[in-house]
């Protein structure tokens, strides 16, 4: 067996928790399985202490759901799990079922590249029990990560100002994949492009690159090296500087920069690895213009993240280019994004919906019950606040929104303002309706979506008002008090 | 185009950074492709402070060569780059270089499963310059993430003593192979089982799940639930019994663990997901233990780690097995290895090695030059101390070994015991000549490493003695002085 090679097939089906496919055979068992079902996933705190989140793993998903099957190799070894009794866990005719599965869902979910809020449904599946149940692990895979990964590049691009921000973080990535997507998630989240290769290729996305340290230390000295290197590629010369000393190699660079414009080519820039990166850019900045290469930019690279930019510019450093690695791709400073996947209503065919919650004595953790959509007001260009309410109650244009995580106790506002509803259908009968954005607009998307809410909340210093349609938190505190009472004792 | 399935693809050749092609461009420009390199793979640092890593992810890695080739479609992708002038990067001919590459290399790797070190090369690379090169950052990706996670898994086992560790990190995953390897590195790095049935099948690792909140929200009640679900998975009774009251829930597993056992089955147990932790499973153990359910164990999960763990162990709780996952599976307290990958020697066709090595003003971040292996001295059973040496150099078996990281300045050490050689052949003339060991087999081959450190260096509180043998060291001063020489003023 080839364990990368076997991983690349095109059926995913058992990428989940086995819970899901145990309980999946339970609700079969009791003829549940096409109880119609409606769940939520969404998360219930911003990433990084910050204050929105940029949703995205939504091609993802729809990509795993239409080539979603059961093939005769996850049957076989299913057959061979067992339970305490050394039997086997699942009845041969459930595999039957799963053989012949359809899903036959819905899904509504926020474009990707929209900015999101804590409770907010990213996606609402509607469909069989059985089938919305399977789902929940593969979902919040593919969601969590990529919309953790888009929030932190939105974060450091916010924070770069205008400045070409670079993913270097391949070599320090989850896994292959985890290199992949977040590769995707950090252009959307505004990267201009990425050394990874293969993500070039799949996604599209602009790829960067020129030399490292291994390249200077093949050669017998610096100036050898990028003479070489400006030989061989006259078109892509970033002389990477701090293989032996850092200014010392600016002026190598100057001196191959200027051989270069002999031939008719124009030196990029040079790239600075390790230092003090402020005191070095400034020095190297110097260098540059006085030897007449103001186009010249400078390229940064060494566990950045915004923090470490923000400080870097507030230093004066003229840096122009920011290669961000693994910071980016991990996410260093808050690995996950805790999304969940609750379910929220739930009818026997031909009966009335009942909705449902979790409880939780954190109130921020209590799920909400209903089938929900999420509109968001403007003015002008401008967010004013969003409305979680549900479908099915009748809300007016101008509504009351009550803000049920504000912090100081509930807020409560009257909105009266032109609004967009946020989940859009993308699955309906479990086939695809949805036309999925090119990368690039999901990417231009994004980028006038954070135009739309304040400083003050991108900075996270102010919670954007997002909360609860008036009927919908009555509706979520009785269902809570029915839910307690009832509770065993 | 459809992402998941597309990556989904036999050739992972331009997984790799773009830099490592156009320096592989360079050299093959330059007629350079040829001279032979050596490069070593090695972290420098312990990752979660603490005092050992277990390496891992060498079979991915086997696998990735193994397949390693360009396609047509990787080929007319990379014709596509372009550089600051608009043209192509690449000419012509370079591509049929790479379609017909054959890599020709030589790797020797330390096993997957074993208790490494910082400097300690866990991957030594020979071969063609332009082939190594272009390994790079593949390698690095794969060894540097499961790596990782085999480390964390053990320091979580460890606290774990020898209670069962669950990996249930699949919704919190960074993608989707991100979660393939991470429940791989879990499962070496001493967990018992997965959550993830996609690992189940691919790798063999066992699986374990029974049902989640939303089973219970899909019943009016929680006895009712309860018994659905022993109804159909009576051999599988875990229950999870916080969905509205944990001790409550508790009672209500007693009464079907009752029912079950008329029925011929026993419970399992049951899993507290909330709360405190320590607190409720003193008390759960009570009602157990009093309902003469003295065999069914506590299961507990909720944001777990090795902190976590030993805190609850400490407190008294008698939970027998811990679910863990976000923090398992993104290693969430520092989610990256900062493995990084040398050129340490290189010759033209014919001629004497060259050492080179990478200077840092910290000791620590300056590479070792040389041809290396390492070699682990032993005592019965427990480990001496490790010594990184240059092949080449003919080393005694009693050596003298220069502990260069010790902290408080150079400790040298004389060593007269038993010993083995850590890096063996895993690649010769570009075939595998490695026997991959059964995942199993590595898990337990980890457990047994883990028994020949001291407890204060698996805690972290103590250093294992590693270092070089003087006559490399003497090599590596001696190398520095020149290269700090000879780098330009």
């Amino acid at each position: 067996m080839s364990i990368v090679t076997d991983l690349y097939r095109p059926s995913l089906a058992l990428l989940t928790d086995l819970y899901q496919l145990t309980m999946a055979y339970g609700y079969w068992q009791r003829g549940r399985a096409d109880d119609e079902a409606v769940f939520h996933l969404f998360f219930r705190r911003n990433p990084f202490a910050g204050g929105y989140a940029i949703c995205a793993g939504l091609e993802y998903v729809i990509d795993f759901l239409q080539s979603f099957a059961f093939d005769e190799e996850d049957i076989t070894y299913l057959r061979t799990l067992t339970g305490n009794d050394g039997k086997a866990l699942f009845e041969e005719p459930f595999f039957a079922y799963l053989r012949n599965l359809d899903l036959k869902i819905e899904i509504d979910a926020i474009p990707e590249g929209t900015v999101v809020f804590p409770q907010e449904p990213l996606l609402r599946v509607t469909g069989p029990l059985l089938a919305c149940q399977l789902l929940e692990t593969p979902l919040l895979n593919m969601i969590n990560f990529q919309t953790l990964i888009a929030t932190k590049a939105a974060r450091i691009c916010q924070v770069a100002k205008g400045d070409q921000v670079l993913d270097f973080g391949l070599r320090r990535a989850q896994g292959i994949d985890g290199s992949i997507s977040a590769s995707r998630a950090a252009y959307i989240g505004g990267c201009a492009a990425t050394s990874n290769v293969l993500a070039g290729r799949l996604l599209g996305i602009p790829v960067r690159g020129t030399h490292a340290h291994s390249w200077i230390m093949a050669f017998a000295d610096e100036p050898t090296a990028f003479k070489a290197y400006a030989e061989a590629m006259p078109n892509n010369c970033v002389f990477l500087v701090d293989t032996y000393d850092s200014l010392a190699g600016v002026k190598n660079a100057i001196a191959q920069g200027r051989q270069l414009r002999k031939t008719g080519y124009e030196m990029v820039g040079i790239r600075l690895d390790s230092g003090d990166l402020a005191e070095l850019s400034i020095e190297a900045r110097k260098l540059l213009d006085d030897a007449d290469f103001k186009d010249a930019v400078i390229v940064a690279s060494n566990d950045l993240d915004e923090h470490a930019i923000a400080q870097l510019k507030q230093r004066g450093a003229p840096i122009a280019v920011w290669g961000v690695g693994t910071r980016l791709v991990t996410a260093y400073d808050e690995p996950a994004l805790g999304g969940v996947y609750k379910l929220a209503a739930i009818r026997q065919p031909g009966e009335a919906w009942q909705y449902k919650m979790k409880l939780s004595e954190d109130n921020s953790k209590s799920s909400i019950p209903g089938i929900l959509q999420v509109r968001r007001y403007s003015r002008q260009q401008s967010f004013v606040a969003d409305m979680i309410y549900d479908d099915r109650l009748l809300v007016p244009d101008a509504a009351t929104i009550v803000d049920f995580l504000g912090g100081e106790g509930n807020m409560t506002m009257r909105v009266n303002d032109q609004y967009e509803e946020l989940l859009v259908p993308v699955f309906r009968a479990g086939r695809s309706v949805y036309k999925m954005p090119e990368l690039a607009e999901i990417q231009r998307q994004a980028g006038t979506q954070l135009l739309g809410i304040d400083e003050s909340v991108r900075s996270g210093s102010q919670r954007y008002p997002c909360g609860l349609e008036e009927g919908l938190e009555k509706q979520k505190n009785k269902l809570a008090s029915t839910v307690s009472a009832s509770s065993p004792p």
